[in-house]
């Protein structure tokens, strides 16, 4: 950690801050530049809080040369097994989740389960409740949706992952599900990190519109310093001034944090583009890239579909994607 | 709401799309254009769900021409009774919120306390739970804060504001604050909006780094439709590729907001640059465009503040602001 | 073309802006809604002014339901002859283009030429102008980087792209170069795209890095305007809050231009994500995406370079990207 | 600046780098810490390219702790002599410089010129030459625009500002006007900066829509090491994702750039917002947080504007602002 000091410090107030780290247990150096004061903290800070430094002297700002979030970086690959065993990450095959952005009925979801698996799909997804802008919108179908998507599980074999909201949530879940999904809207909810941190299901988080990659890192360092290391990352988007797509897909984030964890790091096209016909080239991109599996939504009525029915594609179409 | 049908549709389809509306019992007419053809719905469907729209057959895409958030819209000036009545909104003098950003212990926050209600903001804030990025920095003192914000307000008389981040929160804090706020990071959490609006105490609520002003106007709707019609908007900085502030103060959107709606609108300066020096440029920049009121951190050692030391005045930088 | 009146617009005021439409000789259909009277434009109006819709009277705001670049949606693929025929576009082969960001001298870029040929890139690129956002830095070697990349044409019958920032530029350059590359900063420079317009080489234009698909399209319409069809689309990486890689490569728009325009559309994965480690994942995505061709930047001695070193791959790793 | 080296570099490495910035000139030390080896320059390199730290061996990254752009942050406030004398920056009453976005005749320009004169303002504004982002909208009157702006000048009084894009129109425009104008979409163009530094009249610098205050800095410089002192910045709105505005008006740049450089820096909220109703409450914000002066859009007949006639206000609302 490099600390900058007010342009007008002396040596003095310098050897002050030195010896404060020093009290704190931690060596440093202090280096006159021409311009500024600067000290260098010499020891490992990244598991440190951060008024640690701000609250130092004659502190202008401070640079972390390294990032935080440490366990998310020493992070592994993830086996799931339900009738199958599978792996993700690290190499493997990579892995397609696919299924309807909601579970909507009985036997909609059956129906779907189906035919991912025929297409070739490893897991099924499908949203029992459902984060939405606007309130007037559908909600999802809650616990009913759960025991459908379980159904669907029992008769597939498909392991499920489905998204959780609020305590309340993960606990119906939790019997009915193989992997939790954190959404992009909760990623900065800290107490719902905290709070599947404390289940021993694996997490599948998505990266917030607004998110850096450090900061969907210091999320996962939430999950996973509440006890639980399985984790899933997946990149769905970010929120930016283009708008012939819903969200701009962030590839390069994907690579980047590849060279950094070896967390899993899967990719949504549906959400990131909200166009059905980019959704092929885009998961192509995202496995060229190096990406470890895609999230895929499928509806074989997008018309009828009760929510982002602009951005599943069929059965047949996933079957060619994939 | 104009639906602009697939380029190749043809009349017959545009007649099928007119058939299904008149089936929900809406009104609407064909315009065959010289290059797609539209449908125009003619009845107010502000309330009713986008998939009602998007699940019709031949559709490219449907422009809302008007906004979902109909209670937001209609939203109302709100007046706080503690010791003294406070009236916030509708071209009031302006409130202004002051505090720690984070409760640190007893003395600190009644001494900041006596101190805000000298330099004469009329609320006091201070947080007990603390959403920070990493796991590691300082997360708040929780129910013991609470408790020492309590003591303040009695003590000074100040009604104060503070942070919640679940439903167990809410609870633990309903007995000790007069005001919720929803932050920044929690703003798309709608379990925790619908959880507060079924309180009556009033909800501050953060524009989240990357919502568009009609989202939220929709969070707000979330509040509302679950019966709490008490809720001020506070515009804290946007998300944008600038670094020299920590974020970019939106203030065309509390301008275009107060032409939109009678709900309080309030500016956080503190977050919203990260600098103690332009607190106080921008607090008076946000009066100027017509906001209600401000919220403003203080901290009269923030060097040893445990959280955004950087951006915290005195109290007698404050009273200079006030 | 909607238009949207004013909320309080009455019958007769529709009426006036009908008629003023009809003496532009356009065909329009006036909509009340329970909320706004709409009217619609039925005939194309893709290339008429905007000003013609906005100073009618009454009128809130327009929507364009059609983009305005109507040549650049018409645009084809390209042939380049040198020595020998290059097609982009249109599903061929994709078409690499590689060499230095700067031409920094006689030997090094004929040295880079003969490594570029070698590992089969089909052309060679380098910056004899450079836009540099310090004056302090590298400017370019001018005339005299001209005359070593035509050195390096006719010795290795490389075609060659170099980037042009001024009218005097375009002159000086024509004689020695195949295509001219007009950079990102100067998309927005439409002096500079009537200027290209007027001459018969083809032109590599690249995104700015705040422009949506739609303006980077409007951008190739001046050129095309002004009489030059021959134009390449390049992304190269948008500017956003992330900073995990220089830019936020925007493969997203790739794909939706793929869909739009046959103008061939080629990807810069150097400058969008400014690392070197991530030059080949990004260049494998942007082919799996549908794009038609790479501009890679090379450097034998990266920790040399003049400029941009740190993204530039070494003349082996190109090979193997290739 | 500081010198990241990567992970593995051994202390021998180290002192190779500390060697190459000797035979530089350049005092540096080496700082051991646990997880990287850091290099700090400790003499004054702000005007230094920045290839000479990049292109050293073993380096991972840089970190400039100070910006390059020195006669910009060494920038003084303007006085412009035409018939009175106008003092721009440092504490003076705000300018206003207030004008329709193009002029489109004679008559037009010369009614207008007289209203701005008696609403208080003191500069007229008016473009002969526009950037238009689709080529089929009103381009400018171009010469003949000049000496109608010419003709309102000699008229009223009011010395003139004026957007030139490129050298010829700089050579065509400098006897008819007193101010040059840069817009937005010309920032990065560096041969323009160039050229208008070469010019002895003072220069009205538009932030790019996506650049940073860092960058808009650099552009003064460009301007500035060229000859030209007489620099004005303008804030005139960023690209976000918020489309409730035209772009997001960032006046936390603005009491930031106050508080590094004494250039005068003023704000246009015609542009910057794209709404009429939404100048008035913006100007007085611009004003209120520090800054020099304002750029206002005017226009008495706003529904016949050429061009961006949305976000003009009549003279009389011009005379309530000012």
């Amino acid at each position: 950690m490099i600390i900058v000091l007010k342009q007008d410090s002396s040596e003095e107030q310098a050897a002050q801050v030195l010896e404060s780290l020093g009290r704190l247990g931690l060596s440093a150096t202090a280096l006159p530049t021409s311009q500024n004061m600067l000290i260098a903290v010499l020891d490992d800070v990244r598991q440190l809080p951060s008024h640690l430094f701000s609250q130092l002297p004659f502190v202008e700002r401070t640079i972390r040369v390294q990032p935080q979030s440490t366990l998310a970086l020493k992070g592994a690959p993830l086996t799931l097994s339900f009738k199958n065993k599978i792996q993700i990450g690290n190499g493997q095959r990579p892995v397609v989740i696919a299924g309807p952005c909601s579970v909507e009925g009985q036997a909609q979801i059956l129906h779907l389960a189906y035919k991912v698996k025929e297409s070739g799909a490893s897991m099924l997804r499908g949203g029992a409740y459902k984060p939405r802008t606007s309130p007037y919108d559908f909600q999802g179908l809650g616990k009913e949706g759960l025991k459908y998507l379980s159904e669907a599980r029992q008769a597939t074999g498909l392991p499920v992952v489905s998204e959780v909201m609020s305590a309340e949530q993960i606990e119906q879940a939790e019997p009915f599900i193989d992997m939790f999904q954190i959404g992009a809207r909760n990623m900065y909810n800290y107490e719902l990190l905290k709070e599947v941190g404390r289940s021993s299901r694996p997490v599948l988080l998505k990266r917030a519109m607004s998110a850096t990659v450090a900061e969907l890192l210091n999320a996962a360092e939430y999950i996973m310093l509440a006890g639980n290391l399985h984790v899933i990352l997946c990149e769905r988007g970010i929120r930016t001034f283009e708008t012939c797509t819903r969200n701009t897909l962030d590839l390069g984030a994907v690579a980047a944090l590849k060279s950094m964890t070896e967390l899993p790091v899967i990719v949504d096209p549906s959400h990131a583009t909200g166009r059905r016909d980019l959704v092929a080239p885009m998961a192509r991109a995202a496995i060229a890239c190096g990406a470890d599996g895609l999230l895929i939504e499928v509806h074989d009525q997008p018309l009828q579909a009760l929510s982002d029915g602009e951005q599943a594609v069929t059965s047949c179409q996933l079957k060619d994607i994939i």
